[in-house]
């Protein structure tokens, strides 16, 4: 039987979600919201029988099996992990959490009940596209892969009020939004993890006519990162929220005989020996959003927040999700292989740990090693502190001229720190 | 009376250029070759009067009063400052030179002739959707320049033997040959000039089929930099010449109230106020390569080294060097105004010296000024021996092991050092 859900959220994907949901036959038990009003709203809009602003009232509910988290991102991990100590499985919304150390006490609740489903929203992976993208580079099409070449142009991300999106602290941004989608795809595409990465991000748009009083949007609207792969490869990707008119995203793999590109939610490819470039997959057909939406407005409402092959890739998730209970054996009462290529919390760990060495190179200005950890104490303090509400700008800049002020760990333990790394000898460069 | 010209190289560029100079009424009066058998064979099939391959004899000819630069990088300096030391007027092929230190000869000696032309060949200057573009930016047209999001996709660069484009200490790569067109077009469209630029380079195809001996290709394939210009907008510029099938150029622009985006040869943009898109400029008419291919033959060869929007340019260049000779004024047989927009040598060295530091910051891993020198005794010594032959890559990797051996400069004399530029404060990541 599929199991009953509550959601976490009132935004545009839970009004978008929900349908879905039903359209696949679950049931929306309960949905929360940071107020009252919000999930009263949500609740009547979307039928849905219960509605709080209260986290434990809708994971109690024992009608309640499987929570999807899509609220703000600094309360994603408090939720999952009391949801998963409580026996409820989860989704959870990119980005994971606000910072690597939040992410792995997320990390270390779904390790705890490993018979609970816990996966992150990185709907990319079901795409077709991608999903294929992945079979002809692991059948060799390409040949050894050299450089991944990623383009996102879209409009700007920012809301008519005030919100989490505006905040850099509370996750917002195009590079936590946008960025943690791409990092999760090239790992899974390729294969390979990023080591190093060097980024650049910048707040061009402070103000709108609508947000422009005691509080400023601070959350990047452009970002560009490098990635240097653990398999040799180069990434470069840019992160564009400057571009109205539509959303544009190129995701193109080079390699020493060939190349693989898929552009919105189809895929290209041409080899050495090709005159041309070959249409691998027409993702055009691959349109779930008929399922979801009742009216046309929900549509475009939901499309300025979450672009197409997102939402495609979260529905085709919940897909995905469907078929695990469905066919579940006696013992669990799921199944694991349909939901064996979603994004675990480890993935989500992996993504965060690139997005706050991403956001340590843009303030550093240097290239920093990307440490995955598992144990809290392996944090370096200043990527931990990089995202906590209680430092401010201000205090990276003392830190990034004082970099000899930073603790300096043992050798064994941590890999490097960000002042040594620039130090490393060119072989690296030359290297690959 | 249009000059006799005289041609410095054999490649396929002079094989497209002679006969457009001819269509435009210019004579050819000598070639040089690096050997005395490619001048002679060149010469055979253009059918010019008299090739050498002793630079004097093309220089101290007296029908020859411009000279086109269009050899290997590494003696563009030497042969421009003596063509203006006896007083022909000069066009140099990109890149201006080897390293910053011999453009800095080649603008010394261009000033102490001003009566003489002499300009660099960055044709997308004359390309009219690149002219438009900066039209529209002076007008407001996008409004605060935010953003340049540069996007290069070609097929390999590399030729069927060994030769200069192989070599990075020679001038070879994408960085110089197609990245240089790039620094410039942006500098000229948006007239802010990079001060702080990092930069990713790889060379991932060392060998080919052909290319598989004694020598080895180490000029870079692949090129990732990034620019903060003195206006405070970031540049993102990725070049990949594993991209075959075609040449891919996308410059864009986006400002605080719009975007203008020249696709190869045509201009869109796109305002806050439209709905969608424009077509500013359909540059589909703009081609004038009929007037210099005999046969279908000589256009592919040259789409393979200079590709259409860079020819189109050169060949709009010297229609532009055309109208000044033919419309000249008694006193120097020339006017100024029809070239006024050309790039100047002062414009090559400061593309070199954004090429030097991209260089300089992929090897340092960090964030390096542009430093335009106005004395030879200003530049870093680094930068200037990045590109000489008498220093290896190993020599570098000492040096990026070793910063503090490198030369401290007084802090007057020169802005910043590489090291020192790391620890530059946070506000320059939030300033802008």
């Amino acid at each position: 039987m599929l199991p009953g859900i509550g959601v976490f959220g009132t935004g545009d994907i839970v009004r978008a979600l929900v349908p879905f949901l039903r359209a696949k036959g679950f049931r929306v038990e309960a949905v929360w919201g940071r107020t009252l009003e919000a999930a009263e709203n949500v609740a009547t809009e979307l039928n849905i029988p219960f509605h709080t602003n209260k986290v434990d009232d809708v994971l109690l509910r024992k009608d309640v099996d499987l929570v999807f988290i899509i609220c703000q991102p600094d309360l994603h991990a408090q939720i999952a992990v009391k949801a998963l100590g409580i026996g409820k499985h989860v989704l959870c919304d990119r980005p994971a959490g606000l910072c690597q150390l939040e992410v792995l006490k997320m990390v270390h609740a779904a390790q705890y009940y490993p018979s609970l489903i816990s996966v992150i929203s990185h709907g990319l992976r079901f795409l077709p596209a991608f999903m294929q993208m992945k079979r002809h580079l692991e059948a060799g099409y390409v040949g050894a892969v050299n450089v991944c070449d990623v383009r996102v142009h879209c409009g700007s991300m920012i809301g008519s009020q005030f919100d989490w999106m505006c905040s850099h602290l509370m996750g917002g941004g195009i590079l936590t939004m946008v960025g943690s989608h791409i990092i999760d795809a090239v790992s899974f595409v390729t294969g390979q993890r990023a080591t190093r990465v060097h980024g650049m991000m910048r707040t061009f748009t402070k103000s709108t006519e609508k947000i422009n009083g005691i509080r400023w949007i601070d959350s990047d609207d452009f970002c560009s990162f490098q990635m240097i792969l653990d398999g040799g490869a180069c990434v470069t990707a840019t992160l564009n929220s400057h571009v109205a008119g539509g959303f544009v995203q190129e995701v193109v793999v080079c390699g020493s005989c060939g190349r693989l590109a898929v552009r919105g939610a189809s895929l290209y490819g041409q080899t050495h020996t090709d005159e041309r470039e070959q249409l691998l997959h027409d993702g055009s057909a691959d349109d779930l959003t008929h399922l979801a939406n009742r009216n046309d407005n929900s549509s475009a409402r939901v499309n300025s927040l979450l672009p197409q092959p997102y939402l495609q890739g979260l529905f085709r998730l919940v897909g995905a999700l469907k078929e695990a209970f469905a066919t579940g054996d006696g013992e669990h009462g799921w199944l694991k292989e349909p939901v064996s290529s979603a994004a675990t919390f480890e993935d989500g760990q992996y993504v965060q740990a690139v997005i706050d060495a991403v956001k340590l190179s843009s303030a550093s200005r240097q290239w920093e090693q990307v440490t995955v950890a598992s144990d809290e104490n392996e944090l370096n303090p200043l990527m931990t502190r990089l995202n906590l509400p209680n430092i401010n700008m201000s205090s990276l800049d003392a830190l990034s001229q004082a970099p000899t002020n930073r603790p300096q760990p043992a050798p064994t333990q941590r890999k490097t720190t960000a002042t040594s790394e620039s130090h490393l000898p060119w072989s690296f460069a030359t290297k690959h």
